[in-house]
This record gives C-alpha cells, structure tokens and sequence, in this order.
C-alpha cells in the first residue's frame, strides 16, 4: 500500500499562484456557462437582458451532472500542456456530459474552425447553445461531430480500452480519459484497467485515468463512491496503477489539489518513460491515475423545492425542469446562469476575455485540434507484400488440402515486419489456435509482467511484442478502435461464437463511422478488420455453445455504407480477401473462414478473379457450358461449399444428364440488390447467374434465413431453397454436425432430387441410396469417434475442363 | 490490509488428520484417474491389462489443464459438507474443465442415477470414457447434461454472477465457484466481484468464490498470475472480499492448506450470517474467497519430448497427443495413468473402494443431486394478481394516452408483495426512468453499503430491498439466470439499445434451455423476462448510440422452442402479454414497449382476445367490412401502430372509398409459418388475414428485413412492403426521426398510394398533400425543437364502428 499517493498533504502548497487560480477557475467558468447555457438557452446568450421564457429552448435536453468535472479535467490538462509543451487528447467516457466537453473546445476556438457558424461571439454562443441536442443540430454525446473527439461515450464501458489503444505506438501521445463511476461498473471498463499491463513505456505513449468519483447514476448512488477508502485505494493497486485522491467541493481548494495531482500525474509518467527509454529495458509500469471525487452538478442549483440536486442523483440531467412555468424556477435558473459572471468571462460582443484566451494551448496543442483525435490525418497507408507470394499452389481445383488461415499468418507476419509502428494483431489467446502463429517469427505477443524461465520454451512472449492477446475481447476490440481511430491499422482474430461478446460494441463503431464519414473535415481511417475463424462447423467437439454464425445477421442491419462481408472458400482467395479489406478505409470487414485443413479450390489468379467478382460461376464444377442449366447448386464459406461440390459430385454420378451450375459466393452483399448495398449486383447480372426459373440449392455458412433477408427481393427468389445452421448441434462430428443441419453432400443432393421438376421419380432410387450413405456415415462416426476416410480425404472426382 | 488471513501460518496445524489424509488424497486421485480416462480410453478402464492402443480413442479430445483444480476443491467441499451438513452446489467457470467435474459426480452415485448405463462398475467406468466428448455423448463442458451442473462454463465470464443469483433468497444455500484466472481477465468476470455488495447476509445465502490461478490459458500466461502476490491481495480486498490464499503443488501439504482455507471461509460465512441473522442488522459483509495456485495440468505428465507441460500452457487441453503412433507417448500416458493406482481405489469389479464411498456426502447433499442446481424441481409458482386489475380505461379507441409501462409496474409491485422469496426484479439504473418505480413501494432497490442522509430524499434504497439495480448488464442477467436456474422467477427491464450488451449471454442461456428441456431429468424452469424499452423511435434526444432494435435479429436464430418475441401495442395489452409470460416455463420471453405516454387502443377485454390470437384485425381501423380489401395496412410496436393507424386515417380522408383492412401484430413469431416456430400462423389463416394478392404495408418496430425473414415463405409475400428502422439517425424529434425512416404516417400514406393498383394517378394530388403535409412538420420541428401539437395529440379521427 505504500505506492499511493496521498495529495492531502501538500494541500497547503499552493501549487498554482493566485493570479493564476483566479484565471484557471475564470476558465472553467465560462465553461460551466456554456454548458448549462447548451441546455437552457436559445436567446440572450450573454444574459445581458433580464432571463425570459421567451429565451429558453421548448424542450430541454442534456446532461448537467457530469458536464463541470469534465471541464475541470480538461481545463486542468490545458494547464499542463501550455506548461511543458504537451502532445494530449482528452476522452470523455462518461459522453452524455457533453457539454462540459464541447464548453471548452469551443472556447479554444477549434469549434468555429469547423463550423463557422459557430463563431467566436454572441452570436455564436446563440448557435452553440441552440444546436445543442437540437433536431438538425448536434447530438447530447461526443459525437463524431465534436472536434477532438474519438470517443463518443453514448454506449458505457470502453474509454479506457480506447485511450490506451490511441496511444500504443505513439511514444508522446497522452491519453487524459475521464471514466465515470457509473461506467466503472460495467464489466468492459472494469476489465480494462488492466490495461496498464500492456502499455510499454518505451515505444508507447500514456494513459492518464481520471475516475470521476460523483457518486450517482441516473437514480442510484455508485457502488465505487461508499465503499471505503482504503478499499478504493487498494481496488487501483490491485489493478496495478498508482492513485491520487482529489476529493472535495471547494472550487479553490480543489484546484489547488487537482493541479497538484495532474502535476504529480505528469511527472511520475515522465520519470517512468525517461528511465524506460534510458535503459532501453521496457517492463510494467505502475501508472499513476487520478480519483476525483467532486459533487454532481458541481456548482449548479442545491436545492430544488427543497430536494438536493447538486451532489445527488436529481443533478443527472436537467436540474431545474419546470422553468418555463414556474417562476420560481426561473429565477433559480438565471441566479445559477448568473453565479458564473458571464460579464467577466466574455467581452459585449461575446468574445471571451484575452487573458482568458491565453489560457488555452496553441494550434495542434489544444486537444481538440490535435491530428491524433482526427486519425486519418496521420494515418500512413500500410506497406503491403504481394500477397500472391503467399499463394497455395493449387493444381487442378478441389484436389489438395491446406489450412487456410496459415498462409494469412504468414502474410501477416511480413505485414507486421514491413509496417513496425503501425500495425497490430489482436486475438484473445487464439492466434496460435487460429494457425496465425507465424507473426510471432517477427513480434511476439506482448508481455510486460514477469517472466518465468519456461516462458522461453514456446511461450513467444516480448515486451517489445506488437500482437495483443487478453482473454477479453472488449479489451481487445476497444484497444483497436482506439489504434485504428488514431490513424493506425489492426487486425482482429476470433472465435465466430464469441464474437458476440462485442456485438454492441460492433454496432457502435459502425454507428460512429457511419456519421463520420459524412464529416468532410474527418479524414477516412482504416478499417476494421475481422478474420471470425473456429467456425460453427468445426465445433463439432466443443459443441452447441461454441457453435454461433450469427454476428454476420447483426452486420447487415448496419449502414451498408461501411459494412463487409467475406467467405473465402480456400487460402488464395483468403489471401486476396485480406489485402483488399487492409487497403480499405472506414469499412467494417467481417472475413468468415476456419482455420482447420480444407480442400482447395482457385489458383492465385482465378481467386483474385473471383474475388473481384465476388461471386462467380465455377466451370470446372459446372456442366451447364453455357446453357440454362436445370439447377443452381451455391457454396457460400468453405465447409458449405465443400459440402456442395461434393453433392453436385453424387448428383453428376447419378444423373449424368442433369445440369448443375455451380456458384460460389464470397461477397456476401453481392447478393442484396444495387440499391441495398454498394456492393449489391444488379438484377440483370443476378439472373443471368442464378435464372430466373430453376431451383437454387444454397448451402450457405450461417443462419439460413439471412440469405432470403438479402435476396428476397431476387426474381427467382420464389426457387431459392436456403440450407445453413439451424441451431442443431451438440457433440458432433464435423459430418454428423452437417447432417444434422442438412448442408451435407447428401442432404443437398437429396433436395436437388425433390426441387428439379421431373427428377423425384427418376431420382428414387438414388434419394434412397444417399439416404443409405449418409446413414452409413453416421454409424461409423459413432463407432469410432470420427468421420469416415472417404470423407475426410474427398477429393473433386472429374477431370479439369478448360475454359 | 489487515483483513487477509494468510493461511501458510497455519501449514503445521495439520487441519486433517493423516488417515483421512490418505482417504481424501485417494479419493482425489480417482477422479483425476477418471478425468484422465475420458479424455483417452475407450477401454481397458481400470488398467487390468496392460495399455494398448486400440484401449485409447481415435480423436483425443478435452481439457485436462483445469479438471484436477476442480476435482480437488470438489473433494475438499465434499469433506465440509459432511462434517457441517451443508447445503452447496458447485459451479465451474472453467467449463472445459468438465472431467474434473464429471468424476466426482460420477463417484457420488449421481450420473448412474441419472444415467443407469453409467453403472457404478466397470462396464459403467467403460461408458463414462466412451460417451465424453463421443459423438451421441456428452459435451466437453458442465452441459446441461451433467446433473448438479447450474453453469456449463462454455463462454467465459458469468461464473460469479451466476453462483450469486442462485444464492439469493436461499439462505442456507452455498454456491461454491471455481473462477478460471482465464476466465477472470473477462470483462463480465471482472465486474461480477461487486457481486458480494449485493448479498443480504440474512435474506440470501452466501458464495464461496475459489479463484483458481493455474497461471496459463491455451497457448498464455494469464494476467492475475504474475503480479505480485501484494497487488492480487489488495485487487480482492479492493473488490470487497476477504482472500485466503492457497499456493503450492505437493498435495498432501495443498489438502492441509485446502482444509484449513476451507474451514476457516466456511466459519467466516457462518460467523457473518449469524451475527446479522441474530442481530436482524443487515449490511455489506466483507465475505471470504480462495486464492488456489495450483499447476495446471498438475499430477499430469511434467515433460514431453522435452517440453514442460504440467505447470505450463501445454496442459490444458490433452497433455500427450502422440499415443496412438509414438510408443514413448503411449509409455507416459500408462504411467501418468497407474500413478494414480487405480488398482487401489477401485475393485475387481470396477466398483469404488467402501472406504472412499464414504467421503461422498449423502442423498441430496451430494453437490450433484442438491435439488437447487434441478431448480424446476423447487420452484414454487408465482401468486398472480389478477392483472386486469391494472387495466387503463380505454373508451374509443385510439383517443386516450397513457404511460405503457406504468401499470406494468404497479403490476409488478404486487406481485412482489405477493411473492417475498422468489422473484426479483432487474435492472441497469433505469427501472425509474423506465417508469416501473411503482415497485419501491413494496421492495426498495437493494443496497448494503453506507448511506448518507441525503438518501431519504428519493433514494428508495434499502438493504432488504428485491430490486437489483447495478449498471452491468452482464451482471443482472447472470444474477437473473442464476436465480431461475434454481427455481425462482424474475423480471429485466432494460434499455433496447443495451440489450446487445447481453447478446452472447442470451444465446448461451438459449442453448442451454434447448437442450435442458429435452432431459427429462430436469424439470422446467421459470421463463427468463425481458422488457425491452426506451425504444429506438423515443430516442430521438439521444441520438444515434441509443438507437438499435436489433435484438429481436438475434432472438429469432435461436430454438424455436425456447423463444418468444412480443410487441403490445398499449397498456392493456403489456399486461395481458406480461401475465402471459411470467406463467410460462422454459422460454426467453422478449417484450418491447416503450416507456413513455402513448396512445391506447383496446379495452382489457379486446386486449386479452388481442393478445390471446397474437394478431388480427381491428376493426374499428379497417373499412373492409367483411370484404377483400384493397390494402392491408399493418402495425407491429407501438409507435408504428400509432403511425400506421394515423396513415390509414390520412387515407380515408382522401380515398373514402378505398378499403383498408388494419391489422395489428403482437406476438410477431405469429408471422412464421407453423412448420418453423409453435407460434406460426397456417398458411390458410394467414392468407385469410393478409390476402394472396393484395398489397400489405408493414410499419414494424424493428429493422424491416426482419418481416422479410419471417414471412418469405407466404403466399403473399412478394406484395409484402416492410418500413423500419434502416438506421437513419441523428439528434431528432421522433416525428423527424420516424420520417428519416419512412416509418412516419406520410410516408407510409403513399406508400399505399404508389403500391395500390390503380390509386398512382389518381392519388397524384393526395400524394403532394402529404408530401407538403411532412415538410411542414419537419420545418415545425426544426424551429420549436419539439413536434408540432397536432402530431403529438393525434387521434383516431373516426367514430367507433360497433362490430
């Protein structure tokens, strides 16, 4: 216990000279003003008439009770950067209290850059407080509309996983993150103050975690805030940072106490990088962080028709809420309004005041312009092998055997090498599980706590590691929002079951980069990158709880304007997949393929074909040359399509007449219509693939219906028979797994016998007979445990065509 | 600091005496000799001939890493609760560690009760290898399968959450749960430690958390393994418990360390609990855990080929790979095997040495039959109110409002007055906010840390209070499936957009409930109850984070036996909906309803009928009076229902002579067909409603492919025209915001207009009225920042028809 910091004791030093205090508490002031003014008011900015109905917004909106901390955190940081010159930006986990965030961005001018409506005068304040929470406006968080901004705080949980991800890599970078008490109990935030355990002091920069100890929630007191401090204090040190208290509610007082600890923040990181980087030897740091325990609505209205609202739950959002009727509340309200001085702060024309104006860093200094929180502005693109050098060497299609994840390790691996300081690979303990093991060769995974002398026999680990693993993946997936948002690439392995852990946490990012993109003055950041691998169909032995396709039917409710999908059936078209979705920007590339031994299909160059298709007829499986063929048979992942090739194998046995056109889709959204999604193909190409009339036998990787959702619209849709998962599962073998949601070869081959017109008479004795081996097969997958040879080492059974 | 009890000083007290010494570690080995066995034989159980290959399986599967943890804090439980009759159950976080929860299950008697086959003899031991991870087997988690077994650990992180929801309002009842340190790096693991904040000491029982810190996952070290022992210790009593710690590998001194670490939590719990049972003074207890550092993998092989394994990585799943083609491999595997001389626990006939049987506990206290982990088996009905005591009075339709969830929550209330010890109610800070807070009436929100005096001001907390309000998501649902797996009934009111926080829980929760429900062994549970609300369409304020009614995308992939998906449109019918579900067994039960005033539609009797049917026509709406009508307009949600009932009024303005028939759909599986979910509509039946020809406009809550998903395979579908959410939104008003989406009563207006066949020409003028109508309201909106009265205060414009 004897690491913590106790900031009590210096209280009387008087750490910042009283002409400077009466500026800083001037600043926060005026930031306070604007901040309730967003709430409140439409007119009579500066409050240079007496308040009036008249001046208010009809309907008010916003959250107070966080908004005067947050701009004691930031007003204290500006402090500090105009001191020593500091590289920082500013991260509001608690975003709903907005605007103590937008009243100091604003006051450093960044605001009306961007939006120069917005101007630095009363007119301005009159636009900044009306667009507010207001319909055509700005929204109540920090959105991406708020320079300065990457994280918007509207989903809890993930500030700090994003302030430390924003910093990897970047040696000078600050991340000043406030984590509300309300936010610290979700479980993401309460895991990711283990972050600390990844951050290298020598090749990263620092996070400075400021826990906003104001005690209540919506309704509720906070569980961090009663217990007792010596239980606080011992929390943090278990989790491995170094505490500073800053507790009180005397705004003098408290600045005094709060300079001293940012001061002591500053220096201990500082000192710990300066020995790091003199030693050259990266290790674990204990990393210095801020407790501030200060009211709720600091500042605002105490008592309302006699209930507590300043340091009570009442203060959350709108602390008086009955002015425009009762007078008595309005008067409260332009008191409170008035308790700031607007007329120190801001000269007649609503400019603030120079000496105030001095206060805030310079150009790139000030967090809201600094080019770290607008990430594609630094943003280099990746340096990228030729990922036809990784090539399977595929003879003739469907004839040999690889694990298809191992050569993207290997392309990874040289990706890694090429690009040293931006690029890095997450997985939650999987990498090597998922065959991506090959990276190691040129980074380890991260690892800065001890070592123990087995960790040299395979345990891959290096301080110095760029490749992340921690058995969370909303760590893992908030480090690399943070990475990415900062101007930097990344790549995410995981299990396709537990990818739902972070379903919510997809369907925000894909909210904020679908604002973003709008914003001309954002620059395009890479895209997130997703190889989702032990898939549904390899879990036959880890059984029905490991067995999950559905992340895919959450991507396609996001906007289509950044979302992917990708079902490479083999390495090559892995490979192709994979350096398209690096070189992309602002998308959400989901990649779906397993990572086991599977049969292999394209040669490099038919796969770059195919895949810039995104979805194509395959000759060689295909004996329709050319004409209106009697069925289509469609793969869509690698198993299913395994599946139907070896279907349309059983089928060209049994009827050599029948025409089967095989298709194979990897662009998921290929199958949606133009207007649905940019990669939707158009009608006229969707049915010269799949007719118009003949049954379509689509043996698809996930849930069957996602299929229909995209193509429901399809004129041949009416003959589109959907084989996929349909939560039939257990402890399987992988054929067994497949029969039971009917996309085995002889389930398929028996659908095409009941959808061809004309073929279920013809086609008896052959259903009975395919009945008849899949029966077999599932008794020798009882009997011993695992599948049949034949069927693990089926192969393509006819020649190559040229085509 | 001072509250730790650092039990090495206790190494020499020899807590056991040496001959139970010997029988407890013999009995240890067996279950590792047993959990060894399943992972590789498939004969030769007791080793009576020497070990062959053709003894072991072909495919090795299983996690051997965990299973002896498990298996000792099992046996050393075993040993309290025959000595202090108590009354435990047994979770294991580390699912996969299922061997070393299988055997002492199997030792006990259990599984051979259950499972007759798996005798207590050889042929039994034979079946119990054969069948684990084997095809037509049992998984190689803690599945439903496995009697006594609450948790199957498959997806990490819900251990602690669920072992606390099973002890509440089970005052005798200990929960004793393993925590992988794998496990504990998970964000939903990391936040379940405030779970002790939120045990009643007089009401609940108590959980004995035994983190098991066997230092590796599959291929890392794990994060809580290598910090110092000072940080792990401040980390627990920072979370608020008391840790012991257990550390080391010889296991006749780990038993004595055990023993003692056991007796001594196991006397805190009991000294807590009578002092506040006696005292009647409930309040936050510092409750005591288990640090278990134990090797992974331990009694195992140590090397092979030169590689550590036990103590390291490479032991968790199957420590020797080789067996079946590297004599060596085969050699090793018979030794680690006969270590455990099986020769002296079992005999000749396979049957457990009496000595040994000894030590299991008897009848229902064996861990495995405790009737809590079988909660159907104690679950007690709830007491109903009669819930259209709650009714609002609803006249002419469609021409009052009402708050939808208040009655609801006074509903509520009484049924928790009526039901003191079995059912709780769950929520994230907002059950006030959700306007459910008739409940704090009966049952205060629970809270057992400090209170200050402000929270008699409207803090509704109390330390008896049934209401669990923390803002983890994670946590209240694993509380929640917790309290209902152990017979108990329970209610979860959240915010939808949140909701896919739990996303991976709630599909876990469904498999587990499919498959439990086909044991006949295990008797049904109370169904889990969400109330989804703060809806998308009321999140106008928020914006676009709050916006995502994409849960119901996941719900419908799960067992169509198990899920049930529900949208009342008004008060009476949430209620009649409500009552339905709390009296169902074995579903996920999924009600969305927004909070705020909205308009009312049916009186309780037109409600119940409503409901009852799960959709149909009102007709009071519809002018089709028996005929065939020229449109089918349809609402599914409240807000939609509202807007598609304001367009129907727009067009009989305008087209008298037009024919709308309105339907309004509350149990939306009603729109599957019957072969696909118990709730779908015949094919006859829905044609009835919907017609085969005519256009349907569709004004649905949800995202619209949703309706396409559902419904692709009706007659009618290709006139099926869905609005929804497409997710356009920003900060709006809900009118703006339910126009961005089409979703609004203009849009939906000419929709009809331009699918009717016929109406496009003459509806040219109609159409520019509402298309004027629609701006001007946008333009009303974006000057008052509020919707324009006369959107706000729209009624059903028509008089009632008598029908």
């Amino acid at each position: 216990m004897n690491n913590a910091v106790d900031t009590d004791t210096r209280l009387e030093a008087s750490v910042i000279p009283e002409n400077e205090l009466q500026a800083l508490d001037a600043y926060w002031r005026a930031c306070n003003y604007l901040a309730a003014g967003m709430i409140y008011l439409q007119d009579n900015p500066l409050l240079q008439e007496p308040l009036q109905v008249k001046h208010l917004k009809k309907r008010l909106l916003g959250h107070w009770g966080a908004s005067p901390g947050l701009s004691f955190m930031y007003v204290h940081m500006n402090r500090l950067i105009n001191r020593d010159d500091l590289n920082a930006i500013f991260l509001a986990g608690p975003g709903h209290g907005a605007p103590g965030v937008i009243a100091p961005v604003y006051l450093e001018g960044m605001y009306s850059e961007v939006y120069p409506d917005v101007s630095q005068d009363a007119l301005g304040i009159k636009h900044l407080f009306r667009q507010f929470s207001f319909p055509g406006g700005i929204g109540s968080h920090c959105t991406p509309e708020l320079p300065g901004s990457i994280h918007e705080g509207g989903e809890l949980g993930y500030s700090l996983s994003h302030a430390t991800g924003a910093i990897f890599d970047n040696p000078d970078l600050i991340s000043v993150v406030a984590i509300g008490d309300g936010e610290a109990e979700t479980g993401p935030l309460a895991t990711s103050w283990h972050s600390g355990k990844f951050i290298n002091p020598i090749r990263d920069g620092a996070v400075l975690p400021i826990l906003h100890l104001n005690g209540y929630k919506i309704n509720n007191p906070t569980l961090l805030s009663r217990i007792p401090h010596d239980e606080l204090e011992a929390l943090f040190i278990g989790y491995g940072w170094k505490p500073c208290f800053v507790e009180g509610d005397d705004p003098m007082i408290m600045h005094q106490k709060m300079a001293a600890a940012m001061e002591s923040c500053i220096a201990d990181i500082k000192r710990l990088q300066k020995q790091a980087r003199q030693s050259g030897q990266a290790k674990r740091q204990i990393w210095p962080m801020i407790v501030l325990r200060s009211p709720k609505g600091w500042t605002g209205p105490d008592f309302v028709d006699g209930n507590k609202v300043a340091g009570y739950w009442r203060a959350h959002q709108v602390p008086l809420t009955e002015v425009h009727d009762n007078p008595e509340h309005l008067t409260l309200l332009e008191q409170w309004l008035r308790s700031y001085r607007p007329e120190e702060l801001f000269d007649q024309e609503g400019r603030l005041s120079p000496s105030l104006q001095a206060l805030a860093p310079q150009g790139y200094r000030r967090m809201s312009a600094n080019l770290h929180a607008n990430g594609g502005m630094v943003k280099r693109n990746l340096r990228l092998p030729d990922f036809r050098d990784y090539a399977a060497r595929v003879g003739s299609p469907a004839t040999s055997s690889a694990m298809n994840t191992r050569p993207l390790g290997a392309f990874l691996r040289d990706i890694m090498q090429m690009n040293n300081s931006n690029f890095r690979v997450f997985g939650p303990d999987e990498n090597t599980s998922n065959k991506l093991d090959a990276i190691y060769e040129v980074s380890k995974k991260l690892w800065l706590e001890d070592y123990l002398p087995e960790d040299d026999n395979g345990g891959e680990l290096s301080p110095d590691g760029r490749v992340l693993e921690m058995l969370s993946e909303h760590t893992l997936q908030g480090w690399l929002e943070g990475y990415l948002l900062t101007g930097r690439h990344g790549f995410f392995a995981t299990y396709e079951a537990f990818v739902h852990v972070i379903d919510s946490m997809f369907n925000q990012h894909a909210k904020w980069l679908a604002i973003a993109e709008k914003l001309s003055w954002r620059a395009p950041i890479a895209s997130i990158n997703y190889l989702i691998t032990s898939t549904v169909w390899r879990q036959d032995h880890n059984g029905f709880t490991h067995q999950d396709p559905g992340f895919l039917d959450l991507v396609v409710n996001k906007s289509p304007s950044v979302t992917r999908i990708y079902l490479p059936p083999d390495v090559n078209c892995l490979l192709s997949t994979a350096d398209h979705c690096l070189r992309s920007q602002n998308d959400i590339n989901v990649i779906v393929c397993d990572k086991q031994s599977h049969i292999q299909y394209l040669d490099m160059d038919s796969a770059i074909a195919h895949c810039i298709k995104g979805l194509g007829i395959w000759p060689w499986a295909s004996n329709d040359e050319g004409e209106e063929p009697d069925v289509v048979m469609v793969g869509c992942g690698d198993i299913p399509t395994k599946e139907a090739l070896a279907a349309t194998a059983l089928l060209r046995d049994a009827f050599p007449t029948l025409k089967i056109r095989f298709i194979n889709v990897v662009d998921l959204f290929r199958l949606t219509p133009e207007s649905e999604h940019p990669h939707g193909l158009s009608d006229r190409d969707f049915d010269s693939l799949f007719t118009t009339d003949k049954p379509i036998i689509f043996n698809f990787h996930g849930y069957p219906w996602l299929i229909h959702r995209l193509a429901y619209r399809r004129n041949n849709h009416p003959n589109l028979h959907v084989r996929g998962y349909v939560e039939h599962g257990n402890i399987n073998t992988p054929l067994e797994l497949a029969i039971a949601n009917c996309i085995d070869r002889f389930s398929l081959a028996i659908d095409v016998i009941n959808w061809v017109p004309g073929l279920k008479v013809r086609g008896a004795h052959a259903k009975q007979d395919f009945r008849d081996q899949q029966i077999a097969c599932l008794q020798y997958a009882h009997q011993h445990g695992v599948d049949a040879p034949e069927i693990n080492q089926w192969q393509w059974p006819f020649a190559p065509v040229t085509d």
